[in-house]
């Protein structure tokens, strides 16, 4: 093994700093330095702000960059640390996963230090900044083939009090839509790490498709709103206008709500995000590639519900995941 | 070389038909067989509409199975000929070029019988399909990393006469934008081919991201305002609703209206598709990845001008398209 991941600036510097987290080199890949912003404003509350934990989920580090440019002078107190780009491998390659060992970096925490490359950067994460913050903002998007609306998101937490923290921080962005989210395939995600050690984890996932400048103004109304509730920034919360409202719903969807492809084929979506559908509903078509003759098969809601996410028209393989329904939450 | 390019079915019988177009098999892969329709309804106009040209621009293949629902009841009069995708391996890939061989589709027209199997596709419709038709509607998408109008495109073409019909027949459309293109990579596109041959070739631009139901409403109306503007269909044309409006405008852009990312690094949008910019207006910002400290480069628009097409947030080279400029054509 190689050099420990470090840092080259000190944390606790007061005001601005700026400078690298070291990833250290291994068998597969060179060193990588991640840029890190802090900004330390003595008493109060201390955030860690990441993007880029998927390559190809870009608008998380362009709103980090832009906090990076207002916080500054923004901020009245407290701690934030800002990476925006905790995967610089996968963001230039536009890809999910790192393309040099093909790991999710959202499934390895909290990572190896003789681990791959994806493992090293969850490890010098995990070691160097979740332990100086009680609050995590990790920015996602849902995915450039799916429509969804700009959303926090959080999983069932065991911990009634985190889980109880957690849905009120998550409200705080007065985004659209907040989504209670079950969810099986937790192990080695980053907000798990985060909640083992009582931290409050949140995961903005901010819309799907191409990564544009409304959208982006909204995600960043959103981070905002968030700063304001923590008491780091001063300013009044209001909600982002989106479709012409300025309003947000805290949705549940569950394993179950998830709609799948009955079969291979080309998915038409026929509803859109945010839809209200009844029992019976056309929601999808799904068209044979082999043969114009063959009928196509309708997908209909199974239950009245809102549309959560829909997938992009594409060719799907049977079982792949189409459409996610949601209800209000009723805790 | 083994068996010729052929359909299982006889394109001049009346009414409608539906078969498969066989592309024969070669070293590279097994025979391919594009489901193909047919609606015969004597004289009248002949059009060929083609979809899945690339493998991930799917609002052609849905639209095309959209009319191929309606049309055999609306079609008063003439020949249409439906292939809903023309790259079957690239639809399956959601990749603009054929995985097998790697090569666009739309770069290798007339094809050769001998080739690698996108040109024996090129080959098979250069032959088979074409000669059959006065006019073809190849329905794209511009791409899923930029944001886009509805369009229908032209490149110049030398012939003032063709030219002139081909922009009537793509202002038939009734999309929100008729875009006069200059591009220079025409070499084996499918239009080129039917230019030559004298046919009208209209490239339907289907805007950008994910393809949606409401993104596929429209499509299909402007398809629909064509086949009426053919004889085809009766009905009414009318412009579909975009962004609150029913009205259209026809643009030009020059290869010198396309911004390039002056260096590697995050591109960041700052303006949306048909926005109107001044000259000096920033309309995007290029962030470095090594470095929060070096300064972003503001992009700027160079004169008064239209964004036609913006690119998703995302990471760039130095060099690649980010986003391009128009303005009203003056014949």
């Amino acid at each position: 093994m190689s050099e420990a991941p470090h840092l080259t600036f000190d944390l606790d510097t007061a005001g601005v700093s700026t400078g690298h987290l070291i990833v250290p080199k291994g068998a597969d890949c060179e060193a990588l330095s991640l840029p890190v912003f802090s900004c330390n404003k003595g008493e109060g509350q201390s955030l860690l702000i990441t993007g880029g934990n998927h390559g190809n989920e870009l608008e998380g580090p362009i709103v980090a960059r832009r906090l990076i440019e207002w916080l500054p002078e923004a901020q009245t107190c407290g701690r934030v640390i800002i990476v925006p780009e905790l995967n610089p491998l996968a963001v230039q390659a536009w890809t999910r996963n790192t393309p040099v060992d093909g790991k999710n970096l959202n499934r390895v925490f909290p990572g190896r230090a003789d681990g791959s490359v994806t493992e090293r950067i969850a490890n010098a994460v995990s070691r160097l900044l979740l332990p100086r913050v009680e609050t995590v903002f990790d920015l996602h998007s849902f995915s450039p083939t799916w429509d969804f609306p700009p959303a926090v998101i959080t999983h069932p937490i065991a911990d009634a009090d985190l889980m109880a923290k957690t849905l009120k921080m998550a409200e705080a962005f007065k985004l659209p839509v907040t989504l209670l989210w079950e969810y099986d395939d937790t192990p080695g995600m980053f907000d798990t790490l985060a909640h083992s050690q009582g931290k409050v984890f949140i995961c903005a996932e901010f819309g799907g498709g191409t990564v544009g400048a409304e959208a982006l103004a909204i995600y960043e109304a959103g981070v905002r709103n968030a700063l304001i509730a923590l008491g780091l920034v001063g300013g009044e919360a209001e909600y982002p206008t989106f479709q012409q409202q300025k309003s947000g719903q805290t949705l549940e969807t569950l394993s179950s709500d998830i709609l799948r492809s009955p079969a291979r084929g080309i998915f038409e979506p026929r509803c859109s995000m945010l839809d209200e559908v009844k029992q019976g509903d056309l929601i999808g078509v799904l068209h044979s590639m082999e043969s114009l003759s063959a009928n196509s098969i309708a997908i209909c809601a199974p239950a009245t519900s809102i549309v959560c996410a829909v997938r992009s028209g594409l060719h799907v393989e049977a079982d792949e995941e189409i459409v996610y329904l949601a209800r209000p939450l009723n805790l």
